[in-house]
Parts: C-alpha cells; structure tokens; sequence
C-alpha cells in the first residue's frame, strides 16, 4: 500500500435547479488536488494549503474535520498529513468545501485498503460541511464521491442514489467575484412553502431524473425550474436575470444558481453549445463590470480520482 | 373504420404515496368497459350505465362532458352513444371518474381517425375530473391513458412522461367500504408545507423515478414515504395504520393511499407477494368487520384497451 496518494477533487454543483438539497452533479474541467501522506503520528496536520485563505488549524479546516471523523470510525492506527492545493475559490457556490472534504477522506480511504464505503465517506465528508456551512449537508459531496449526478433520496437514513449521466451533457458555470456565504444564503430562505409550489417541485424532480435516465435532453431541459429557492436566492446574485435569460436565448437546456451562489450554472447539449452559452454569460458581467471566472465541463462521472 | 367500439378503462392509483397530484400507474385486473358508437345526430348521450348508481345526464356524468371538450376540439360532424358498463366503484379512490373519462375520449379518437395525441386526450379526460371533483388533475387520466407508471411534471403547460415500469411489479389495492369524497379529501389538506417535508418528499419522487428505471425493487420501497398529505388524509380511513403495517411487515415493498382513498394500496415484486400481502391486508378489515373489495393486479403498461 502507498504512504501517499495524490488526488483530484472536482467542484460539484448542488441543487440543480429544482432539487434543493438533494440532488447535485459533479465536474470535470475545475476542481483542486490534495496529497495525503500517512504518518506514524495520529491526528490530522494540514501541512500546506495553496490558492486560498484558508484556515490550517486542523479544527478549522473542513479536511482536517471530516478527516478527525475518517480516523474516529477506523482500526488504523496512524495519522495524515495533508497538502490543499485550492483552484476552486472559497464561497463561489461550486462545492469548494465539499471538493477538501471528499478529497481528504477519500484519499484516507485508498490510503488504509478502502475500509469504507462510499456512502460512509459520505457521512465523514458531512462534518466538514457542517463547519464551512453550520449544516451537514450531503448534495455537494455525494456528487464528488459517486461522480456523476446524485440524489440525495434521505438524509436519515442517509441513501444516496447515482443516476445516469447522459453523455451529451456539458456545464457552464460562470461565478462572479462578489461574495454569498452559504449560512446568510440558507437563512434567508422561508420555513414553509405552499403545497402548489411544492407539487411543482417534485413534479420537476420526477422530470429531470426521468430525463437524466432516458436521456432526454428536451425533458432535462423542461425540469430545470426552481420556483421555491431561485426566487429568493436570485435577488443576491447582480445580473442573475439577464445571464439566465441570455443563456436560454442561446440555447442551454436551462440555468440555475449554482448552490447557493453566487456562481450561476446552465446545463448544454454538447460542448459547443456549453461554449456558446459562456460567452453569453461573460457578455452580461462585462457589460455590468463585475469580475468573473467561467469554466466549461462536461459531466465528471468518476468523482474523486488519483493522480 | 369501425362504427363502433369496446374498450377496456384501467383502474389507476393516483400520487402512490411520495407523488401527491403528479405520479400514478394503471392497474390490469380491475378496469370498467364502455362501448361508444358513432351517431348521426350531433353531441353526446350516455345510453347506458350499469353498475353504479350514476348520472347519465351528459352535463352530469364525467364520460359525457369529457366527450364534449373532445368534440368541441374535433372536427367531426357527428355525435356519439356511450354504453358504460362500472366495474370500479365511484368514490373508491382508483380512478373511477378517470376510467369513464379516458374511456370516452380515447374511444371517439379511434373512431374519428385518431386525430389528437395521448396529451391532448388527457385535456378532454381532464374536464371529466373538474366534474367528479372540482379540481381538472391529471394524476389518474395520465395512466390510464398512457399506461404504466406516468409523471405530470407540469400542469402549465401540461407535461405527461412516461416512466419505466419494472415488469415484476404488483399492486394489492383494498377498499374498505367507506365513503370519502375527493372534495372533503382535497379540503382538509394544509396549503402550505414545511421546507423540509417538502426536501423529503421531493428527494423521495426522485428516488422513485430512479428505482423504477433502474428496476431497483429495494429503492421503490424506500422512496413510497409521504410525508405531506397521507398523515393527514389516513386519519379519514378507519384502519390504514394497521393494514399499512401488515402490508410492510408481510414484505409488501410500500404501502400508502391510493388517490384521494379510501382505497390502500401496496406495491409489492412478484404476484405471490402481492397475494400473501391482500391476506394480510384483508385480515385486518375481517378483524374490524368493515367490508371490503381487494385486488391483485399487474401493472398495466399498455393503458386503455380495445376489447
């Protein structure tokens, strides 16, 4: 067995329009590496973090969290280091947290003989999640796990449920340089919504996934509707509207905020038209003359891999 | 083409328990027959109706006023006679309204040419159901119309999917001899619902939808939960939470209310499951002493059906 491993972790995007906290799928093209190293010394050290401010106290660090739970739940006696090289930026609603978290324990994992399951790095990964955001949520590290699009069925019992990633299927993904934490993005949502509200929903849930497996892109595209979250959310994000609007008139099968923001995503069929809708989206921010990053990715349908 | 016709309308569960107003599936032992005849004489008269105690008024009866939105749209000159020979119970909660509907409809467009699409006969359907229950829902017209399993995943514009229906699928349906009237049953819903049970069910519709493509038995049981609407329309069924514990208990996959109910239904792999749990169903009833019906059916993939 290694002493280390060094691995991608892609950035994921949750929610999927009309799947708030349940569903989410992974990428291809952005995501940031991390070596992990065993050591005869237990606990977790964060020895390098690179790309972003971030905190290496291993208490403070979602990698250092969810890598304390990995080593609470496992026989190995050990410790690890670990080395963060961030290309996702903190905040920008693209599972930067949940891309440390996996990457870490799924890297313990493959370091101590795959001990766990997939779903058990799930749960481990949660604690991280709960630190960068107050809530252990499941719908960015299950993509980053199982690779692909994921649902996140329930959360207790936790069952997460891989679905069929049609091949055709590119993101882009634009996020603005301003700043939406994940805690003020979750608190300004309501408690209750109106059964009407929610039929629709589901009705759209019930629609993606069936498009997903049939690979139906019209369907896809029909499905991604968000009439419980986006309507709040959006308000947060400068030129949501206009991006959203340029990007359909494109051609995207649909768009969406990106988790909770700020970066907005719209799903293509094909990477031309995933291009095409790109430049649609930089068209509007400088326009407005906000900063911004754009990626284009097809569907990662491994998750976490080794380099 | 024919003067005349025979069909056979389905029986169909409406929500199946996690998709309240946008999933059902149509049932194979258990439908009406109806005969429809062209006329010279224009508009639509029910000649016939046997087995319920039922309006034959065309503005009454939910087969005539669904023919009527069918010829008001067609361009047929002439008229029909329906012979509707009830074999479902008006009022039992499998689609009793949306048999006759769908019957109609789907009748008079083999006769005229087939001039509309499955979604277009599901409008006509529709107006049917506004007469039965006040509200033009979709979720019992859809299957019997498309048969199988089906998802409106929208109401504006109506969007009817077909969804995969594993082929060692069961129902046991039992109707205790109560009367629950889809009006009372719509009123007592609350029109506002928490976030999460809203998560919940709509993480649930997701996971359904998967298990059915995916023939995963074990993730249709887990995902038939609803947390929205059977808390609150099961207190109105004496027994549900005795017979739903039996159906489960007996290996039955799920259990919950069928439509509006009082009907209970359970899904169950294989026909000899779907048999022990109508025993255990039926036990719990025989011990009450309230009558009953029950039925062990087939998922019908086909839907409405010449005969």
């Amino acid at each position: 067995m290694n002493n280390e491993i060094r691995v991608f972790c892609p950035a994921t995007i949750a929610n999927v329009s009309c799947g708030f906290d349940v569903l989410g799928l992974a990428l291809d093209a952005v995501g940031d590496e991390m070596l992990v190293r065993k050591t005869k010394e237990k606990g977790i050290k964060i020895t390098k973090l690179t790309g972003q401010d971030l905190p290496t106290e291993t208490l403070e660090n979602v990698a250092g969290v969810a890598g304390l739970a990995f080593l609470a739940a496992s026989d190995y006696q050990g410790g690890f280091e670990i080395e963060i090289y961030k290309k996702i930026k903190a905040g920008s609603g693209i599972g930067s947290s949940a891309a440390s978290s996996t990457g870490a324990v799924w890297a313990m994992n493959e370091l101590t003989g795959r001990p766990f399951s997939a779903l058990q790095l799930v749960k481990f990964a949660m604690e991280g999640e709960r630190l960068a955001s107050g809530v252990a949520h499941a719908d960015n590290v299950a993509p980053a796990l199982f690779g692909g699009f994921t649902l996140v069925r329930s959360y207790s019992p936790l069952d997460i449920v891989k679905i069929n990633t049609p091949s055709e299927l590119f993101a882009t993904v634009i996020h603005p340089q301003i700043e939406v934490k994940t805690s003020d993005s979750r608190r300004i949502l309501k408690t209750t919504i109106s059964l009407e509200d929610g039929i629709k929903q589901w009705g759209n849930v019930g629609g993606l996934i069936a498009g997903l497996f049939t690979e139906d892109y019209d369907l896809i595209g029909r499905s991604l509707e968000d009439h419980i979250v986006e309507p709040i959310r959006s308000i947060l994000i400068p030129g949501f509207d206009a991006v959203k609007q340029k990007a359909i008139e494109t051609g995207a099968l649909g768009c969406g905020i990106s988790g909770s923001g700020p970066s907005i995503f719209a799903l293509s069929k094909g990477e031309a038209m995933a291009r095409k809708v790109a430049q649609a989206m930089t068209d509007v921010y400088e326009k407005i003359g906000i900063d911004y990053d754009v990626h284009v990715s097809k569907i990662n349908t491994e998750g976490i891999k080794k380099l």
